[in-house]
């Protein structure tokens, strides 16, 4: 059953570890087939070592296991709740990757500081409420979607893909598997950044003496270097 | 004597180069018999790539070699300590893990800023107090143990299962050697995420103007992208 | 046309992965031919990994493509003018490398904070102003490059090669392709210390006792040392 | 002349890339045999990958390039005014290392923090002053040798083997030429460290609610945990 998609979410799981995502299991990525109205997920503490193809877990809308031996990833449901309602997306990445799971243990919106950032999420990347004690005690990963769809209540899913549970981690989303793994590895690669800009913002040092500077580049560069091998 | 807990023991211990948690010789694994009531323990200073198995030095909960050619790690005493007084652990690692380092030197404990942290360790990591002139310069290794144990007079070892050793590094417990390994590069990685989140905290800027975004987003984005290669 | 400027071109395009500089596509290198009035610059959008110096774009110093059967690089605008104003600059790397990034996101110059800025980059790296909403509704990349044309009218771009577009990223050149990534690699290395650096003289903590200290550097030096294994 | 000491030379020159303490030729190491009052140092601008231990040169303690091909280093002058001053030391390593080096630019000494330092650093890295504008001008290397001995005038430099030269970067010694580039490495890793402590302890947040850190906690242990496989 849904082979092909199979496949692709392995593959796209398997990004995770490449792209230095993920430490042991912390993460999931998750496809879905709006036709047929079932997605494919990781299975839940399994090694990313040791997973294969066919250890992946196809579960329907109202998130029932049709397919697998193994226990889908521990936030399923999160997935499912994003699947309901956010009608256009075809993939989704959960991660702890370290500088946007930073971010989202602050309770902060990631701004847009630059371009790096715009050129794949629209915006600030939204930081849920934190979750009430009867969320956390209840449905706990059921709930941990609706807060997510609850801070989309203005914002379009379409346009922004990703948002930070507060303190949790990034959930991602895209057209398919892949793409909202992409998503995640430029979601961190921004949140690094931002922390670099604003924290070098706060700061600042006196340079050093212009003499310094024409001792140093003049030694390598112009008439008068001396470093280095004479060029023959 | 002992070969499968050696064997064990030694895995573990070739780990710490594995995660990254090591330079040169830093660290060291142990792992007990609670029956036999013998623990093995790395030897001190051998580097990593030459360690073998039966390297492994085998101890008594006197303090006393049984076995082994090799000087026991200079930390053994403190190792000692806690398998004397917290009863239920079978596992200890000590490292000197830059990011959890670094955090014991600040003379804080590490305080559970998410759910990464929740997931393998239950609040905040304690660091110790300061050693007396008198417990340095008396037993240093054993009065460390003594520390740590004073510092979980009010705590349950077998719930929160690391310590920060104040301006010195961790020791993380669990309930074998190669878990115990585990839980330290999970601290090193929530101590990590706690650094940028409390500095991320701190500082702030504007973000970027709509129309960068705007700009950015859509020469990737929608109708109107420019970027890439035209798909056919 | 051009084949060893291609080779160059590409062999300097493979430099960015190999030093770390690039996410996925994000960075583009160029090489021109002065006397023949073309440069050859990286396609856009092609993946690092199947990229071959055959998919290379001619580009003469109008804008036109003159050869190459892919989209030259979104940024080709950019390039264009810069050899235009710049006449002595043989080769121009742009890319959104994480230090030097983070710090054109600030909107600050990167100041000379020591010899290892000074040994490549001949003072401040100076900040471009912020395009105006007209400029990023235009001609986006030709206006980046007249920006930076504009933040160089008192700077001599043969002695500082470098500039960080604001909210972007960094652009650097030299007297060829290769010298070009080169630079690229110390600016993104200096922007890492210079952000350690500024914020390493915003705070201080105390220093360990000096009892503490002796306790372990005498373990491991000197007469009364038991670190580690008798020498025979 | 000095095989043996060429090749161990060339050996610990090639530590430096092993431990990612260098960017292109940006440091070099030596190491001197008393008896002939010689030393043998790495060439001047040699890539790391194309250098061979028949590279290193010879040099007398006038300064005298006495065997080899190549220009000796650039900085030869300031280890030969450390080997005349600092009668015991046996090598020496320079690195322009990240986090060493950003901490130079600061002008501050590097506090001993915590034991990872004490276990190699006797106390704290003191910085020296700033070169004069005549000392810049001078015999540059000459002169940053002898700031380096002003430094150490109430310092013994066999129990303190590193100093970072003010806007610059760390020069460190010991016994032999490798036992230097190992003091390198920790002199690095504990600048990381400074850096971060210092750093975490300007800085605080609030820790998460325990009701999510029970929740977490409990879903992977205990004996209503519900991550992962059953165990059989």
């Amino acid at each position: 059953m849904l082979e092909q998609l199979k496949q692709k979410v392995y593959e796209a799981n398997m990004l995770l570890p490449k792209y230095g995502l993920i430490t042991f299991t912390w993460g999931n990525v998750s496809g879905i087939d709006r036709e047929k109205g079932l997605f494919v997920i990781k299975p839940s503490g399994v090694e990313y070592e040791k997973l294969r193809p066919e250890d992946m877990v196809v579960v329907d809308l109202e998130g029932k296991v049709v397919e697998g031996d193994l226990n889908p990833s521990s936030d399923t449901d999160t997935h499912l709740v994003l699947y309901r309602h956010f009608k256009n997306i075809g993939g989704i990445t959960h991660t702890h990757s370290r500088w946007a799971t930073a971010w989202a243990q602050t309770g902060r919106g990631l701004p847009a500081y630059g371009t790096t950032h715009a050129d794949y999420l629209y915006g600030e990347v939204p930081c849920t409420r934190a979750l009430t004690m009867e969320e956390i005690r209840g449905e706990y990963e059921w709930n941990t979607g609706k807060v997510i769809v609850e801070t989309f209540e203005e914002l379009d899913p379409d346009l922004m893909n990703a948002v930070l549970v507060r303190s949790h981690g990034p959930f991602v989303w895209a057209e398919n598997a892949t793409k909202s793994v992409e998503k995640a590895v430029v979601l961190d690669e921004v949140a690094m950044m931002a922390f670099v800009g604003e924290a070098a913002t706060a700061c600042a040092m006196k340079a050093i003496p212009q003499e310094l500077l024409d001792k140093h580049y003049l030694r390598k560069h112009g008439k008068h270097a001396y470093y280095g091998q004479k060029q023959e």
